[in-house]
């Protein structure tokens, strides 16, 4: 019997129970799952960062910890966990993540927000370029920024995709390092951040980096807040020097009712929307995961921890 | 020497004599291109329905008529022309389309008008479905509605396609005649527009059409505006039927600054702007034809007059 201690809030506990429960039966598991144990008899948390459970020593028979959430960046600090750690990486996960990229991007290519904001009665037609001659860069290619990039080369985008180590895409432009980071910037009309939150991601478009890209240059961050100067990222805007920001995560969530991001002009706040783990698909990756524990197999999606991600 | 007659409007000329001279030479055409003639001595018509030129008869050793435009409903009742009429297809014009129609499907797939329009400091997080369990139906699966049911499909959206004639596309439902349009309207939470305009198309979107539509169901009609019967497509928004209708296509254009699309809140009006013919692809396309007519070959996207397109 294998004993799977769900520590997230009671809302995600009400999403996840059911779905949970049928996945680990169709993946065959003899288990136990519950929200409250003693900590020397779980084989698994099922975890959310914000959880009570922050201190993982009690847990002495602990096997690894799977997170639902993609983003790490709270757990992986944490000096008290020692067994192996697992991200979620979700196929609806990643389909609702490219689906709000590529929806916000053909919304700049196209510059619908005139047709849709339209106040007057002005029929003044434009003929926009086409995808093929406008250059979009994502920086963060891993399962989600990868998936992104291949839907956007797929609607004939230029792309330029950048990663910390170097990786290789069909149809993208991959660059690392950071000459490698100047190039992707450089080449950016439209600019989608996508890596993960580390303590060298942090801040990393700053006011010099945003200076790299083009003028009119349109931001969109459906990565993480951090990863943004604010207070560059607004002067920027004010000075003219890019054309938009189009934000779904911030350094404080809820966007607090009276950041400047709310009203700015140019700037679309969405609020962590771009992408949602749905509990059907999640439940089968956790499920899968158990399995594998059991069975003395490789766990998918392993956090390395030194690295943050 | 083939004689070539641009009749379309002076912008029109301006536009495209440098890159249709380039293309004719590409194409290896020993040609004379004029705007002016003795209509005895010219071979081929590049034509704009909109022309001076609207009684075909003096041109006596015309070969055909290539229409700079996708839509010939304006050339096709035109009794004075006996040679072959080919329509424009062209790749940029297709490529736009694609792009345009991709851009509202998502913008009305994800809401995303809810944070373009937001005036609120309201964080209201909400998950959208994946495009996997959104239906999409395209009305007109030729050359443009095919390319964009195909993108559609690509994005994993569920695309039901109809045509008068039966078609069989790939990962797309392709369903014809009157009881394949019913299922096509019933499925159709999205529903985009890309017939030819025809006597049998005319008001073909009518009030008992539009009523096999889901509830809450978006219309987007980058087509031909009389394809909609127009009092019909706001009663059905006023009464809650339908959830939006994005329009970029009007029986008069420019819209009428007094004419209620413009203000009602659930339309959007873009200003025929979905998709423009690209000067030099369109270019290359004429000169493919005319080095065809010289050498006898079948003309490219020739009209059968008898259905309209």
């Amino acid at each position: 019997m294998t004993r799977i201690l769900f520590a997230a809030n009671s809302k995600a506990w009400a999403d996840y129970e059911a779905p949970l429960r049928k996945a680990l039966d169709d993946a065959g598991q003899d288990f136990e799952l519950v929200t409250e144990s003693d900590p020397s008899s779980v084989d698994y948390i099922v975890y959310a960062p914000n959880s009570r459970v922050q201190n993982f020593k009690p847990y002495s028979s602990l096997k690894a910890v799977l997170n639902l959430w993609a983003g790490v960046e709270n757990v992986t600090g944490n000096d008290t966990l020692s067994v192996p750690l697992a991200r979620m990486v979700d196929d609806g996960m990643t389909e609702g993540m490219v689906e709000w990229c590529i929806a916000h991007v053909m919304r700049h290519h196209l510059d619908t927000d005139i047709d849709i904001k339209r106040t007057d009665h002005d029929w003044q037609p434009r003929v926009p370029k086409l995808a093929r001659n406008r250059c979009v860069s994502v920086l963060g290619i891993g399962a989600l920024g990868g998936a992104v990039a291949k839907a956007l080369a797929a609607l004939n985008f230029q792309v330029t995709g950048w990663s910390r180590r170097p990786r290789d895409i069909p149809e993208i432009v991959c660059l690392s390092g950071s000459d490698g980071l100047i190039e992707a910037l450089r080449n950016a009309e439209i600019l989608i951040l996508l890596l993960p939150l580390t303590p060298e991601t942090e801040n990393l478009l700053n006011a010099e980096r945003l200076s790299l890209l083009p003028k009119g240059a349109v931001v969109i961050n459906p990565g993480r807040g951090p990863l943004i100067d604010d207070a560059a990222l607004i002067a920027a805007l004010d000075a003219g020097h890019l054309g938009h920001a189009t934000l779904d995560v911030f350094r404080i969530e809820p966007l607090p009712a009276d950041h400047p991001f709310w009203s700015h002009p140019k700037v679309t706040v969405t609020p962590h929307i771009a992408s949602a783990t749905r509990v059907e698909s999640a439940s089968r990756v956790i499920a899968e995961n158990i399995r594998r524990g059991e069975r003395g197999e490789q766990f998918l999606h392993l956090v390395d921890r030194s690295r943050g991600y």
